[in-house]
């Protein structure tokens, strides 16, 4: 039978309101949480409890369906066959615990590795950016435009500080040019709200190293849908299974920041 | 006669509010202006306009009241003497126009040299941030709590990558090994909400290099009432008439940065 994405897409926004709803609610909670938390480990127990309410309704509505979440209570998962959702629960988990904003639930769902829902919540400030692939991105009931054009001098790219210091795993000396050549730089530590800056253009890029793939699953497809582009940093497809690097850029952006800066990275 | 500050912090919050309605409601004609604006030249008419409208409101009220804007419609100031109000109509301009939202209005009021009223306004998400010194620091009618002690590997750093990358002018190298040493870094590319997120505990420190003092004259004032600390990144008093570096940090935090980080740099 084929799958009815109107009510899958319907199911999924009135869950991932309803998530945000009970994060909202947990702040008074997470307080302690941060005075009491282990600095390397910042997983509260409202990410867990996200991902744990996700499933049941997933499972409950669609049990054929399976599902690739960070906390890891869903599947195991090696190739992209059937529906797979594919969750964060809080995206940007740092911010959440000291900041109590720049979060967001993340979730892309897949059929047969072909992206066809994407909801990004920003759960403060109450913003769902939405795409079902081939009718458009929203941020609520507005429909986003088409990304215009960019070019490296008037540029901003997210960018984390961290990516352009000495490393062991990167060459971090190539985005060094880059980042002296843009207009600005910013970070701001939710890869899903990066993605969703690049789709709305209040950035023309976002570069990130290390991602896994619910991190960007419901990002790309926005960027993509308004006719950006996501790649790895080697200019590669990006995979929704394995993580990798992450490359989101406006059209021409990409290819030039692609031949002139990274494509000799060994990402 | 004596300066009333009670009347003056009213009139101050009535003023910001107003500002930043106006430019709220500017926001479709911003969106021309990035269309067609020059990337060496994101000075807006907004800014001027709004420049305007406080120096209007100040010297109609205020006659003997000086003032110190960004936009330069002020007075020419070489001495604090006297009650001096310094005002930025949108720091984070490049914000503003190509995002809309991560912008603020800042106005820091002196009376010779000494900081009496600040008031920071998050103009989108309708936010005032304000500190009368000696009377607590406030989100809206919400009082802020005074600052804890952090340490540098659990802190989140404000520093935007620029630099930490090679330039002439500053030490970059002594940089790099407390981007390695923190626990993330951020960079919103708002000097007068970096200080805000300092003040409100969403972020552990903030450094920016070459500020002029409308960046920093409110911030500074609802870092210190909160117990954090001000200063150049050589440790010196911040100038409230010319600019310079600026080191802004939860305490504790700032004595272990300047010492192991800062202390022999040439910034």
């Amino acid at each position: 039978m084929a799958n009815n994405w109107e009510e899958i897409d319907t199911y999924a926004k009135v869950w991932i309101k309803e998530a945000g709803e009970r994060i909202r609610a947990s702040f008074p909670k997470t307080l302690n949480v941060h005075a009491k938390s282990n600095p390397n480990d910042l997983v509260t127990e409202i990410d867990q409890q996200t991902e744990q309410f996700f499933i049941e309704k997933i499972r409950g509505n669609y049990p054929d369906h399976r599902i690739l979440g960070e906390e890891g209570f869903g599947d195991n998962i090696d190739q992209d066959s059937g529906v797979i959702w594919i969750i964060d629960p809080i995206d940007g988990t740092m911010n959440f615990v000291h900041q109590q904003r720049n979060f967001a639930i993340s979730i892309g769902i897949y059929e047969n590795g072909k992206g066809k829902i994407g909801l990004i919540y920003d759960v403060v400030h109450d913003e769902l950016y939405h795409v079902r692939t081939g009718n458009g991105v929203y941020l609520n009931d507005r429909k986003l435009p088409a990304l215009n054009k960019a070019a490296v001098p008037e540029a901003i790219l997210a960018l984390n500080a961290t990516w352009v210091v000495e490393n062991k795993r990167i060459n971090h000396e190539l985005l060094i040019p880059l980042v002296q050549k843009v207009r600005g730089t910013r970070s701001y530590g939710s890869a899903a709200l990066e993605m969703v800056y690049v789709a709305t253009g209040r950035i023309d890029a976002y570069i990130s190293l290390r991602l896994a793939p619910w991190d960007y699953a419901a990002g790309i497809l926005m960027v993509e849908e308004l006719g950006g582009q996501a790649t790895t940093l080697r200019g590669d497809k990006l995979d929704i299974i394995n993580g990798s690097s992450v490359f989101v850029s406006k059209p021409g952006l990409h290819q030039e920041i692609m031949r002139n800066y990274l494509k000799d990275g060994k990402w």
